[in-house]
């Protein structure tokens, strides 16, 4: 491995710097992905090895990042579970053209053999590792169950997730059925990205943050903790990011996993605090703040590091995924300004 | 006043019981609300205070709160500022035609004189107090400049707020002459409704929860204490919501208002620790809790009374705006939950 600064600040040992990437990086805001996105839809690109694994290294080559994250969709899962996934150019997001309702749709679902119903993945990562031929490590990842779920049970993303509130407060056993099988899927999944080549995994709970902190522990921590504990070993780290669940924080960093993912409204010197060296954290500039001038993009760099300090545990990102339209320059100014501003917090 | 146990919470004043109000409880919920909707619009029912006053007693006399709030909509005050409001049937919400875009859009704006321009406010205000003939107080609300902002740059609720968070990052001087010429006509507004009766007034801050902790202070909360701190009066006792915006708590305990609203993403029992007895607290039921059968939502309710605990301080309330299609008689369920289970709370 040529630079494996972004494994060992997941292990919080002693780097020269501090190691950064960005969520959802392989994507639009790129014009040598939007060059292969033109010609092919959104699915094929997920399902096509050769192409997932050329747009998996594109900000590696683009930007400098210290990781690489596999090109897929969190949603091939539950469809490898039995779902109808659908994307229709223009009209949103991918969506699930038969949501779940009954106790008998989750009946159905499977828990799906990866290797037989994913392989397309486990062949991406093959190639990405290939082709990335050691210059930077290769990240893996699942949704979280939870936030599964709520694509699988109102279909698509929604603004109020009443489909699923109302299970989980009228129904929680038929609920707590999907989760565990969701959650079963997933650590099989995870250990055969692990095995085809990841060496680290992501899980993404994009949707906890709309439970009380209560039911985030009954319906989302606790499946995501299952799963950590399940697939971890000691040379794959574990990032867990729950975006908008800053209230649970510290029941986060004491489920197992190496790293907690922040959004950016928590300040993270705070939260360095609140998990008492249990886990190294990553994050969390604002991705609208790629949208300001780079000098700016500069001094919100400075802040964040400022805030965590001196000492190691640190993997800078945005606080959630990079918008499609964010100017690819200002993007270089944030991989850039990590890279200079922080040699100083690594030499004491 | 017949029933003013909300007013005497709002003080942390002893109660024999909780009181209970419901964010937007004048609303589609409602079949008598839908009624008097069916026949006009919805702006015209803000700006008809017949209409208007009709609305606002309704949850009074169908549900029984504890408070009526003034039927109206925070962007009553951007109009009359100048903004463009356009409601169209059936599209969404309402939203501005000409979003702010520049230093000079900003300028033309005026600090209206309530009166002149939102006369039809203080007129709903009069009418709802004499028809309510002191059976329970009378609440008046504002938006927060930031709020208010948000939606004049972005012309309408969005999902990423890219529009007012470039200007945030890149011209925030522009920025801050927009939220200081709110909250001058928010201030004079809020005066106008207590001159013409209203008995407290709620501050709605539903996005400040999309900042940086830094950035919240900066553009949100200064502008929010900078009005509570003009409008205080000892009679008239001032909430302010900042929805999403835990992470905040402490600062926002601390600016001079009476009572902070939560909403259901924070544990109710940790927040009356963080706020050290300084402020009383409203809420934080999940509205999607309302969607269960009333027993669940008596497990609820009981929930966050228990978390609550004994003692004085505590408005029951959702966690955000009641969803518009909830079933009335839950509703009615979740109002005679508060008035059934907190007895035991309030004698010691």
């Amino acid at each position: 491995m040529q630079n494996d600064i972004f494994l060992q600040a997941c292990r919080r040992l002693h780097v020269h710097r501090t190691p950064v990437w960005i969520m959802r990086q392989a994507g639009r805001y790129l014009p040598e992905y939007r060059a292969i996105r033109s010609k092919v839809n959104f699915l094929t690109m997920c399902t096509t090895p050769e192409l997932a694994a050329e747009v998996t290294l594109q900000p590696v080559d683009t930007l400098g990042v210290d990781a690489a994250i596999i090109f897929s969709d969190i949603l091939v899962l539950p469809q490898a579970m039995g779902m109808k996934l659908i994307v229709e150019e223009g009209k949103g997001g991918p969506r699930f053209s038969e949501p779940l309702r009954t106790a008998a749709d989750i009946q159905k679902l499977i828990v799906p053999d990866p290797c037989q119903k994913l392989g397309y993945v486990m062949d991406t990562i093959r190639l990405a590792r290939k082709a990335l031929n050691g210059r930077v490590p290769l990240i893996g990842f699942v949704g979280s169950p939870w936030t599964l779920a709520n694509y699988m049970i109102e279909g698509r993303g929604t603004k109020d997730f009443l489909s699923i509130k109302t299970m989980m407060y009228s129904q929680p056993s038929i609920l707590h059925a999907l989760l565990d099988k969701i959650a079963q899927s997933a650590i099989q999944f995870c250990e055969a990205q692990i095995q085809a080549g990841a060496q680290a995994i992501q899980i993404f709970d994009t949707w906890g943050g709309i439970l009380t902190p209560d039911d985030f522990k009954e319906f989302s921590l606790r499946y995501i903790e299952h799963i950590v504990r399940s697939i971890k070993k000691p040379d794959v780290p574990v990032i867990v990011f729950c975006k908008g669940a800053g209230f649970s924080l510290k029941d986060i960093a004491e489920i197992g996993t190496d790293v907690v993912g922040l959004d950016w409204t928590i300040d993270i010197g705070n939260a360095r605090t609140i998990v008492e060296g249990k886990v190294a954290l990553q994050g969390n500039l604002d991705p609208a703040l790629l949208y300001a001038p780079p000098e700016k993009i500069r001094e919100g760099v400075k802040i964040i590091l400022a805030k965590y300090g001196k000492g190691e545990g640190h993997i800078c990102n945005l606080g959630h995924g990079i918008h499609p339209d964010t100017p690819v320059e200002h993007v270089k100014a944030f991989v850039l300004a990590v890279k200079e501003e922080s040699v100083p917090y690594h030499s004491y």
